[in-house]
């Protein structure tokens, strides 16, 4: 590919929240970096990894609304880019509901050089700490990884609940805390038995790491009696009731 | 836990293919550990990284037959823990079609310590490495990792394709390439539209990365003339077209 940028970007995966549970390769582009703009939900261990010659750029959703963040971190990476290697630093994982898709997207129509470096999704992560294959030969074949926020331009592609409850076993919905009352109440209706498992997991894989567990009838309530705060993963499916068997956390 | 096991058993994902795609956590539990159970899709760079102290034994699928295998794995790891640290060592992540959960079920069941540690399951990375973002603002709020060779012995959560169809956005197959042909035609018969993008990843995220491009009406022959052989990986969905637009490896 031609450019006359001189730096790259490299779009990386941070993780789930255990700081250990980063990758290698994450690791040497942060070592690299001349300058890394992150996400609020990387750890303070992971940010601690940055050299100390780099600059660091806070770019989390507080920055501004939703579009206009993104926009914001868009036109930084590719300014830095003309002259620095830049680590665009998210929590998870890029591509699951981490808009490295749309970063790229961006990064190529401005002629910048990328890479991506996966990461391990809070999803997973938060369930395997939990105790909770999220595929198993008795169980589940089969695993959605769902938004429960959707994007409100989104034309094409909504998320159907009612569909959903019959043709997969296992459900992982991100960022869908706010709406799972009405979540569980469509799957119900779309046919998936109403005592279904369903567990909440805020600050998975880290100390703070926190499960409450239930149905499909009462986990929402349980979940506003509790402290269990947004962002967290919802697991809903015959794998949650294995945790109490096999999980392995204190 | 009570328990009269001197050792514990690290039940450890290897990532997708790219030896630097493994976590810091597990690269630790590797090198801490008296004896290694690893599998086939464990890189030799990765199978390198254990301590010259420690044994290796290899476990993969061509021991014996899928249950036999999974029978003698289990009980060594059990054996082995009585004195030694045990990792059991996995292509991908553990609990995503790695048997992680059944094996944390027989460990629990001879009261042996374990702990799970996640790695960057296949799918993810190969798509990744592909430039295909399996979720997206525009295209995808759903992404399903299913098997394609499901357990002959299940007798519930089959996978129905049809429903399958028209209720996730992105699906991803694990397993499934000798059984592309009959699972693209249920596919479209569930309603999928026909002319959805399909790649096949062969070696996804290594040197020998490999991917083949079609739609369901033509994937499977695109297949079977040329050289891709199992394990790969099958990628369904509008996000594939992407993969032209922003894939980013040589």
């Amino acid at each position: 590919m031609e450019s006359k940028m001189k730096g790259k970007v490299f779009i990386v995966g941070a993780g789930p929240g255990d700081p250990k549970l980063i990758t290698i390769k994450a690791v040497e582009a942060i070592k690299s970096a001349d300058i890394v703009l992150f996400d609020r939900l990387v750890s303070k261990e992971i940010i601690g990894m940055i050299p100390k010659k780099a600059e660091r750029v806070y770019v989390g959703r507080d920055v501004g609304d939703d579009y206009k963040h993104q926009d914001v971190t868009n036109e930084l990476m590719v300014k830095y880019a003309k002259t620095k290697n830049v680590v665009r630093l998210k929590g998870g994982d890029p591509f699951i509901f981490g808009r490295g898709g749309e970063e790229a997207e961006f990064l190529r129509a401005h002629k910048v050089k990328y890479e991506i470096i996966p990461g391990i999704t809070s999803g997973i992560g938060s369930a395997e700490y939990s105790g909770i294959p999220l595929t198993h030969r008795d169980y589940a074949s089969s695993v959605v990884f769902v938004t429960g926020h959707e994007d409100a331009k989104k034309t094409q592609g909504a998320v159907n609940w009612k569909k959903l409850a019959k043709s997969v076993d296992t459900i992982v919905i991100m960022m869908g805390l706010s709406r799972l009352d009405i979540i569980s109440r469509n799957l119900i209706s779309g046919g998936l038995d109403k005592n279904t498992p369903v567990a909440v997991i805020q600050n998975g894989t880290t100390d703070k790491h926190k499960m409450i567990k239930g149905d499909l009838t009462n986990i929402a309530r349980k979940v506003s009696e509790s402290k269990i705060k947004p962002p967290s993963i919802i697991i809903i499916g015959k794998v949650v009731s294995l945790s109490d068997k096999i999980g392995w956390r204190k």
